[in-house]
Formats: structure tokens, sequence, C-alpha cells
């Protein structure tokens, strides 16, 4: 039984590992770790039904960046993080057509605003592209929306989502969001892509209409960030990283259950991944080198 | 011939007026002065096609409230301001029904961003009737949409609106935008209603598609805040006050015609004035007094 | 020996106390509880080296108003709240004098902002009375000043400080900054006051150079506000909730001592609680209604 | 009689010229155009007491570096104006010693917040230098300061920035400001370095006291960025461009004069420019290429 709260496929394998009886083993779950330009990737492939109801999550492809080593500003960081999770964004991407890229969450609320603020730093040619076809001929259309969230526009983030596809006709949809993890150690630590859609706001507790493509009619990519983890979650795990494991978990967990927290340097962080997000969207769709997109978005 | 850039029907007519031989007749266009909480409000009605002609205006309603006054700050100057625009605006709108209130312009550009800033101020209703009908019957359904520029979203307004409007099928539209005016005393000193719909951005200078009755399939009530003017027409207008008349224009014009100014304070007066429309458009569609207003947006 | 970190005198006493035979007792510190305008405001009061010994702050008086049912916003909840904190904050203050208010912290680092953001509500009126003595001869002289952090002036705050202190000669300084709490609960739901100065980022873990009377010359009375908790003692303390008590704290210590976070709705309760503290301090320091408070700053 | 009103010492010798008798010389003032990286500079250097009644400006030394091709984002632009301006600058400062960097201006109001704005692109290394002197034996000690402006902080800007030079003991402070121009089309294109200091406030109308080597006690360089100018100077000029000169510029004076305008894309223009600006002051004060400004402040 997972109890503990993750937006993340890779934890949600995790746990199912230490829950589970030894002898047992995790049918319809690929799991396989590689590197990419120094930063790990790793790989989780839900294959079936029977994988999808032991994870708790949709079938399809989950990849997760690991980008840890990010903050220690190593040469080329930056345009490493680019290209690593360009380069996996690419390989779930059909090769051409309409994109748009749909940013959810608050950006009133730092940790919510990472999809918001992803779309600072697009490339968004689609209007370009139809007024000058020839001049443009190069690049991708590219459209943002930022969907705002229920409170403040009275309108779910799917609704709107959906009313804009209807209207733009995009081939595929890149959403970005931010979530929750269960390990503190990946919070603003690692990027989890994934060709299954996303459910806006799962990563801070209110559980909406999923975007995807049965709701949306067209594929649905979706960049998660994890920004939030919840208190008891956090506890648990910080008792496991000191071996204390005895821990009678659901006393625990109906005490810490409702305080979600996130790390208290989440301003720069935010800003800071907001930016690699949004670059590694524009590498994954546009035929340019970083230094070329810098000079556009300048 | 009305060179004067102006978005204010009330500027259009007095252009007609001053440039029109002494003997003509402006036929098509009535106008009418009256008082409200001291406020001064202007009626213009364009009556039918020799009148838009003649002002450049769609055939309709346009009432400007002059809040000069407003910034002396004389005692109720916020209460009285809203209830003016809100009771003028109260007037223009169907008495019941679902309504999208629109903020278009760009939020990163002050005197572009009155259409935005003034969704925060918004009592946004619509999801919480949908979810507790009951606890909400004494509210009437308001959702929000912030459009976003062509320049950042790849998408037009009108398109946007359009594809929202299909979707939530609101009964009408309130679209926010700033305005150029023709004289600098009406810059953030003057709100013009109407119920003739609105081109998105032609307060600076891009026309776009429109946002009316036609295009929507909805009534589309304007409220547009002058926020600049420009250069030209700002000299041209310091002349005439000083009384100097015998300028040749066309030369003026053929030199300052691309500068666009704004006051120099414009972020505080944007500010103010975003919460005096939004509170307008919340008193004009909700059974609420200021204060309570007020309690429900802290 | 108290490991886990509190900025708070309540919380460093109740550590003590969990710490401490139960046959000791707690010489040189004394505590009480009362209530203000329905908040509990709780007293510690450290009366000599030993009391300053036991629990690691310096002789004085703390004063701790607990906010936790403002967020329920009954009735005159922000009017309560700013009473409270106004009325305790007064008994620490001299009755007359000017008044150099500081906020600590990093405005561009939310949990750490509540400092800078204090200002922007503050009654500033040195330059008035200085300049039209007679017509605001009914206001105490309040001067601002936002000390910056070192990494992005190259100033230690304290020197800042005691340079404006030489400049101005105020006779009291009212210095706000962030603080760290032992308890999640205790996060922006508490306000501590104290007379015995301020150690600027103790909240956020920089020991610097203090703020008090023998490094600036005049009575410095602290307003901290807990923003962050770190994660090993947040952990400790949901064990502790859930009875979980045999835990070998110092191994778990180990690993999560690093990691220092905050709630996830951090931005809004920041700026809650800085427009609350604000008032507070004018409330203490003019003769003056919340409302007419409200028509200066608005 | 120069009535129009103008920071720019450049302009001042326009006016100078334009009102007097054709015959007479203006003595005491000295001026040179040149060009570097592609922008032309203009130098007018006030000799002596008469020059500077003339001109209206202190005497000693003024450069204006004319940025206006900037905005055609030709090859190097950006690296051109920084090393244009920062090689100016560095002509104009001490070979060695400890810097102080002023900006002054009000953050809230973008026209006037070029100064506080260039503080976030410096380069502060007091503190680093001073904790690790080894390390960072090759840098220039800089420190930097936001004064706040007199409505905020109840302090004048020349009192604080006083109190700081008495603490930190600089050899040097550079201090940033808006200017206001006398032509729109100086607005935002060009930046006046000076070795005579500076009046705070001057660009916005509030006369205060000077922050110079007489009041500070240490050379002052004035870094001016023109970000308004008034109404009647705008409307005046616009009709000398456009040939028409027999205007009684009093009788127009008596109605603009209060109206203060700015470009409508100020936030952008002053945006691009504080960045500009502050890698100025970086490339003049360290040892350092542009792209290791870039690598140490991102």
């Amino acid at each position: 039984m997972i109890t503990k709260r993750t937006d993340l496929a890779l934890e949600a394998r995790e746990l199912w590992q230490e829950s589970a009886e030894k002898t047992s083993r995790l049918s319809g779950v690929k799991a396989e770790k590689t590197k990419r330009e120094g930063y790990p990737v790793t790989t989780v492939k839900i294959l079936d039904q029977e994988g999808a109801k032991a994870l708790g999550k949709p079938v399809g492809n989950y990849r997760t960046v690991d980008l840890t080593s990010y903050w220690q500003r190593k040469p080329e960081f930056f345009e490493r993080a680019v290209r690593t999770l360009g380069g996996e964004l690419r390989e779930l991407l059909p090769g051409e057509g309409t994109v748009l890229v749909v940013g959810l969450g608050n950006r009133a609320m730092t940790p919510d605003a990472i999809g918001p603020e992803v779309l600072s730093h697009l490339l968004v040619t689609r209007h370009l592209i139809s007024a000058m076809p020839k001049q443009f001929a190069g690049f991708r259309p590219v459209a943002a929306f930022g969907a705002g969230v229920l409170g403040t526009t009275g309108v779910e983030s799917a609704e709107a989502v959906r009313a804009l596809v209807r209207e733009t006709k995009p081939d595929v949809v890149i959403a970005v969001d931010a979530l929750a993890a269960r390990r503190m150690g990946r919070v603003c630590n690692t990027v989890q892509l994934s060709d299954t859609g996303i459910i806006p706001g799962s990563g801070v507790g209110n559980h909406r209409e999923a975007l995807d493509r049965r709701t949306l009619g067209v594929p649905v990519i979706a960049v998660g960030v994890p920004t939030v983890v919840d208190g008891a979650t956090l506890a648990a795990d910080l008792l496991e990283e000191a071996g204390i494991t005895d821990i009678d978990e659901k006393k625990l967990r109906s005490h810490g259950k409702n305080v979600t927290v996130t790390p208290r340097d989440i301003d720069a962080q935010v800003r800071d991944l907001s930016k690699v997000v949004g670059y590694a969207v524009n590498w994954a769709l546009q035929d340019l080198e970083i230094e070329e997109i810098n000079a556009l978005l300048s």
C-alpha cells in the first residue's frame, strides 16, 4: 500500500519495491538507467494495466533527468542541462507539426509558478510563421498559453486548454507543471518527462481533469518539476535515510499530512529551472544552438 | 479629415467639430453631459452609418466618465468612482447571465497593463457557483481571462477569446483594455464604456481583429482607459491650449508621429485605476456593497 | 543539550523542559500566558545569565503573539491582530522620540522578505515633520531603512544600520526580520517581540553582528516572524506529535540538517503578515485608528 | 534665457547656442565629438564659472554616449555599448581603491528606477575581499547601496549616502540616476557620465542636496540616463524639428509645464539600459571580459 505522496514514476517504483515482499516481482514495469551529458536519466516504462495499478500512474513512458549536479555549476552546466532535457524531450515528440506549450500553475505562488515562468523563456513563432511564412520557414510553429488557476479564472485549466486546442489545432501539446516528490533530495533537482499527459495541480494536491490525448485529442507531453514534498513524507524519508525504519507510518501521517513544504530558496531555484526547461523546449523544437536561442530571446 | 489619434468617441466628436466648417452639422451623432456622484459623464451616441463615418467609430453608445477630480482624493473619492463607473456599466449590461471578463494587453508594459491588472481585483465566481450552487446562489457567475499579447502567445487575442467563449458560453463579455487619447489631460483621467466591442491593442497602435458581437456571438461591453497619447498630438494640443492655432499640423505630424508617450507616474496611476475598474465591474455585476467586495478580495 | 534549531524564546523554553530531568528547575526564566483580543500571548522573561545560558538567548523580555486563528478569518481578524501586536509592541517602546524601522532580510527570497515587505506598509513621517512641523505636530517621527543583504550590498546589515543611526540619531530602532522556528505549526503563525535586539539573518542560518543597544547605542526592539523550519527539526517534531519518542535524534539530524523548508504558500503568508506587522508598528507609534492608517497609506 | 528643462550638459550647450546672438561666443566651455566602438561620444568641458553660469551646470567634465543605434541590435551591440560606456567611465575614475555604487531613484516608478535596477547587475565584492583577501585579490572592492526615496524612507538620499560613506570609507562614489532630457530622441538613447557629482531626483523635478566631493568628501562620478522629458519641451522641440520656429514659448510653457512624459515602452528600455550600465560599471572597475562578468552574475 503506497501512502507516500509522489508524482514521480521513479519514486512510485521505489515505493512499490520498499513495500513489497522480497519474493514478489513488479510486473508490467520496466526501468533503465543511462547518462546524458553527465546527468543521470532514469526511464520507467509502464507497459500495461498491471503496472499502472501497481504504480498508480497511467501506462506510458516516464523519463526523469537528475539535475542534482547542476547546482555545482561546473563548466557548461546550463548548456548540458538544456541539451540533456531537450534531447530526451525530442525523443518523446513528433518530428514535425505545430506545438502548443501550456504553462500550468499559479504565477503568484512560487513553488507552483514553474509552468507560467517557463513560458517567458519560450520562442513563440506561430504568429510570425503565419505572417511571414517565407522568412520564418526554418522555424517550427509554437504557441504558448498560461492557463491560470481555477481560483483566479473560474475556468478549469483543462477546459481552457481544450478550448485553445480546438481553436488553434496544434499537433501536440507540451504541458509544464510543478509536481510533488517523495524525497526532499529530488525537489528542484529532477525533471520528469512523460508521454502520458498530466493532471493539473497534482503537485499541489488539487486533483483536476486530466490533460491527455483522450481529453484533448492530441498527444500531450508532460514536463514536471517537483517543487514540494509533504511534511509526513519528508519526516518518514529523513528517518529512513538515518536508518530508523521501525516507525508506525500511519500514526506519523495522521499528524503531518497537511503540511506541504518547499525549500527556503525556492525563488532562486524556480527562476533557474524555468530557464533550463524553457531553453530545453526551444532546443527540442527548433533547429537552433543555445547561443542562437539566447540571441533571439534577449 | 481627422488625423489626430484617439480611441475616445468623445474626442473624435471634438475633432470633427474643430475640423468642420462652422455651418455644417454632425448628423447621426448625439451627445449629452450629466454628472454622477460628482464625476462628469459624457454620453456620445453614434446613431447610424453617417455618424460612424464622421467619427471613425462603430454605431453604438459611448459613455466617458471623467475621473480627473479622483486624484484630489476628496472624501469617498474611491467609493464614488466605483459607484459611478459601476452604475454606468450596469446600464450597458444585460441584467443576468454568465459574464466573461477579458483583460487585454501586455502585463509587462505598464501603460498596456490595465487589462490584466483589473483581473486581479475581480470577484471570480463561476467555479464556486458550479461546485456549490446553493451556497453561492446570490452571486452572478463571473469568469476571467487574460488573453496575453500576440508576441508572447503566438495567438491573436480575438482567437483566444473566441475559443474561450465557445467553451464557456458566457452571456456577455466585458473587455478591458488600454486606449490612446488625444489630450494628455484625459490620459489616466477618463474611462470609456461602450456597447460596441473593442479592437485589442488599438491603444498601442497595432490594429487586430475586433472583439464584438459579430466575432464572438455575444454582446461585448468595452471598458477602455486611455494611458498613452502620441507625441505630435500632444504637441498640437499643447499649442491649442496655449492659443497658438496657426500651425501646419501636417508638417508637425510628419516628425513626431512615432513617439507615443505616457505620464511619468504611470505605474501608480495604472495601479490605482485597475482597482477602480475592477471594483466597478464587481459592483455592476454582484449585489454587494464596496466594503463587502473589499472583504471578499482580501 | 538543545540541538533543535529555534529563534523563539518560547520554544527554547519548551526544549529545555523536554530535555531536562523531571526534578530540575529552570531558574532565571519566568513565563506567563495571557490573551489579547482573542489571540494568545506568551511572555518569557530571561532574568539573568543562568536563564540566558539555559535558553541560549540574551537576558530580556520576549513576547510571542499566536496568530494561528488569524487564518480562520473570523470577524475583525485583521484589526484584532494589529491591535494585539501593536499593543504589545507599544509596551516595549519608549513613549516618545524618533523611531528608525529597519527591515532586515532579502527581498528576493520570499521566506526572508518579511523585513523589507513590512516597510511598504509603514507611515514614514520624519521628512514631513521636518519640513512642516506645525502641520505634522500630531505625528511621531518615523524613518525606514531596508538594509539589504551582504551578498548584494557588500556591507553588513549591522554596519549599514549603525551608519544610519549615527546620521539620523533615532531614539529607538525597531528591527523586523524572519526567524526560524522549531515547529511547523508556529511558522507564519506567530510573531515574537523582544527588547533584546536581533542578530540579522539568524532565521536563515548566517549569524552576523548583532543589532542591539551595545552595537547601536540606542534600544533595539526586535519583531521576528518565523517563516522557516529545518528539515530534521520538522521530522523530529512530527514524530513527537505522533507519540513516537524513542528516536535517535543525533542520527536523524546528521542527515536532514541542511534542508531548511518553508510552507508551500509562503508568498501569500508573507504578504499578509507583512501588512499585519506594518500596521501594528504604525498603530503602536502613531495616535491613529486602523482606518486612518488605511486612508493615509492608500 | 534657457527655460527648456534638461539635465544634459550637451543639451544645455545647444540651448545656449540657439538662444544666443549669432555674434556672441560661449566662453568657458569646450566641446568635442568622437566615436567609440561605433557609438558617438560628445564631451563638454565646463572650464570656469562663466561657463558654469552660461550652461547652469557645475564646472567639470560631461561625456554623453549616444546609444541610439543600440536599439537596431546590430552585431555585438550590447558588448560594444558596455565597452564604450565602460571605457569612458574608466577614464573618469581613480585607478584603484574601494568603490561605492549608489542607485538613486524610486524602484516603484519605472522611469525613475534605473538607479536601483543597475545595482542588480553589479558585481559586489567588498565583503568577499574582506573575508577571503587572497582568493579575491584580483578584484576591486565594490559595495552597492540603494538609497531609496525621501517619501518612503524619511531620509534624504544625500544624508543616507553620507552616512554610508563615513562608515565604509570608499575612495570614490559612482551615483546612478534617471535624468530629464530636452529632446525625446535623447530619452533612453543617451548616457551622461560626469565627474561633478549629482543632485538626486533632478530628473524628476525635486531638487535635493547634492552628492558631490564637497558633501561626501570623496569624488563622485555621476552616471545619468535621461528617461523623461517635459511636455512643453517636447512640444517646442517637435515644432522646431518641423521647422516651425515662431512660437511664443512662454505662452506654451505656461500650459504644458506640469506634464512630464516618458516613452510608452519605458519598462523594456529601463530593463535593457540598466543591464548595459551595470555591466559597464563592472567592466570599468574589474579586470574582466564581458562573458566573465556574465558567468559571475548568473
